[in-house]
């Protein structure tokens, strides 16, 4: 197997345990023997569980001895909550490792070099802007700002209305597309809403299957706003409210609890507070083709008044998901 | 060559000449000799000028004798203007015939019955959906409803403005997108836009080429609206100023006038009364990726009061044009 087609398998590894390692990375590493064949493959596990390497080590056993590593992020040198990665690289007889990115974290890295120093040619960069774009990209933006990592995600008709003009919105988007939210819902940390939605639309923000059965994971309801939630609304005893307006107060608080990866979910009030204090790092809009020409539009006040001001986005991916346009874009800089 | 190959040279004369048409369908043809070989390409010539398969046959002159006609329309065989040209394809000796589309015109029809009856094979639908949703595409819908094809194409934000919160608007779409708004215009019989738009924007609506030069074909500007043009705006001079509010007036004077295909510019006042009407038969969307959040947005009251009752549209095409996104789609019927 070519390291290449390794790296493939890692991030699969990385894509499957995504939204269970917060505030850790979800990395993968499969372990390829001396000829070349996979022995070994793991993922990172939850906070105080073993890292990545460490699990497709122990899967790998003695043949990992003379093989090389394959792994997403740069394996860590430092002793956190577990032993360092390269450690436990050297003593099983690694001879090779690639990673596809190097780690930001300044009291993480040096992976690489102390790898180096034990005699192991280390590889970066394999397949680097898949990672970095992929199952890595909340984490990277946390470990290098400091801050979780916000997309913000709204379903709207062609004419960009998230609801009708008598406030009825159910649905706009295909059942597809709102089966996808409930997977991507499921791969992150926290959901955010303004307190308006909550009395609008008294969501459960959970991530639940076609059945409507809750997924194994769920991420953290936030509700943000002054007013209290209303008696009976179903995040009243789940969510977690900050009485703030300031979009940084909630990331600060969000930090704290280890959330890495934030999902915002509007409405336009607080879509517009996140874009003027420049804390949206992705746009996802599942975009309906239905015209409604009436009704709230998906963003309200992005601090911009004239042309030249406009928020000027970058689109990374265009996909169908059933009769919807799911558009991946990210802010310019 | 095949005569699936024919047909495509046969769509790409059909491509050539639209716009050039009207109220005459832009038809493409390629003569093929008995061996299969192509000896004669034609289109359609301006009102009173030859048909496609007229063209073409001149252009083969005896090679055509034992040949195939391919061609994007069945043959006429009716005497309007200029003979049918079923007759034509007789005399000159055609053994085979294939079209795209049959004619659904029922003075017009009728040409593959007579090339039967004279001992021609004749076979329909080779590559019918492209020409029914490509060139043919507006003159197909005149013939069956004798309206002309109405194409709502507007700019606008990725949140649904078509001008920022001031009225600013140039320029939202990229020059990509704007130059291909201009080779669009060619190829159309006319453009309708609302008094107010001329009003604010005092625009030309002439097709331009990239030095800013006037295109060889120029559509028809039409104003729609109750008030007079203001005095010195760009189309006092050059435009159909019709005072009315009903777009099927406007529809019906346009028809009489041989026009077969619309291009609704806008603004969203008057696209909501082509849309309350139901008079928009393809919508051409160009996104730009960029947040607006606040300002004018695509249309105004499309006769949409809550969510179930949303104009629903089918996506036929998604590309991009620079860093836009350019979105086809027709209403659901
Ligand atoms: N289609 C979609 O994707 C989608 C998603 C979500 C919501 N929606 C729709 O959006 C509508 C609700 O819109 P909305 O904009 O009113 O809801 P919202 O943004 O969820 O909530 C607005 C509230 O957020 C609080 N807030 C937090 N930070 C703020 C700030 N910096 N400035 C001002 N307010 C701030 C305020 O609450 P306090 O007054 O309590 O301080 C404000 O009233 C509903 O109809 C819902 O269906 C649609
Ligand atoms: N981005 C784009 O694609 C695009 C394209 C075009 C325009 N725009 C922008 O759109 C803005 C102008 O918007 P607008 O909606 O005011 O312009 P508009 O739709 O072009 O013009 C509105 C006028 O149309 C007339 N009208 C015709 N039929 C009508 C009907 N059934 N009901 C009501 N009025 C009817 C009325 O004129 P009378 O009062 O004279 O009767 C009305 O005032 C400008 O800022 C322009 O830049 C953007």
């Amino acid at each position: 197997m070519t390291p290449e087609d390794a790296m493939a398998l890692a991030i699969a590894e990385s894509e499957r345990v995504r939204g269970t390692t917060s505030p850790n990375p979800p990395v993968g590493c499969v372990i390829l023997d001396e000829g070349g064949d996979p022995v070994g493959f793991g993922g990172t596990q939850p906070v105080g569980g073993s890292h990545a390497e460490v699990m497709a080590l122990t899967a790998a056993g003695t043949k990992a001895r003379g093989g090389t590593a394959v792994v997403t992020l740069e394996p860590c040198a430092h002793y956190g909550r577990t032993p360092p990665c390269a450690e436990a690289l050297i003593e099983a007889g690694i001879k090779h490792v690639v990673h596809a990115v190097s780690d930001p974290n300044p009291r993480a890295s040096g992976g690489a070099d102390r790898l180096r120093q034990a005699g192991i040619t280390v590889e970066s960069g394999l397949l680097g802007e898949q990672v970095s774009k992929g199952p890595l990209r909340a984490w990277l933006h946390y470990a290098r700002t400091g801050r979780p990592h916000v997309t913000w995600k709204y379903a709207a008709s062609l004419d960009g209305r998230i609801a009708a003009q008598d406030g009825t919105s159910r649905w706009i988007s295909s059942e597809t597309s709102r089966k996808e939210v409930h997977d991507l819902r499921a791969k992150l940390d926290a959901i955010v809403v303004g307190t308006n939605t909550v009395r609008l639309d008294d969501p459960a923000l959970t991530a639940r299957d076609a059945g409507g059965m809750p997924l194994p994971r769920q991420p953290l309801p936030v509700v943000v706003g002054m007013s209290d939630l209303p008696v009976g609304a179903k995040l009243q005893r789940t969510a977690l409210h900050l009485r703030t307006h300031d979009p940084d107060e909630v990331l600060d608080v969000l930090a704290e609890r280890g959330v890495v990866d934030v999902l915002l979910e509007g409405g336009p009030t607080l879509a517009g507070a996140f874009w003027r204090a420049g804390r949206v790092d992705r746009v996802l809009a599942y975009i309906a083709p239905a015209l409604l020409g009436n009704g709230p539009a998906a963003v309200l006040d992005a601090g911009v008044s004239t042309i030249t001001d406009a928020v000027r986005l970058t689109v990374q991916d265009v996909t169908m998901s059933g009769p919807d346009l799911r558009i991946s874009a990210v802010p310019q800089t």
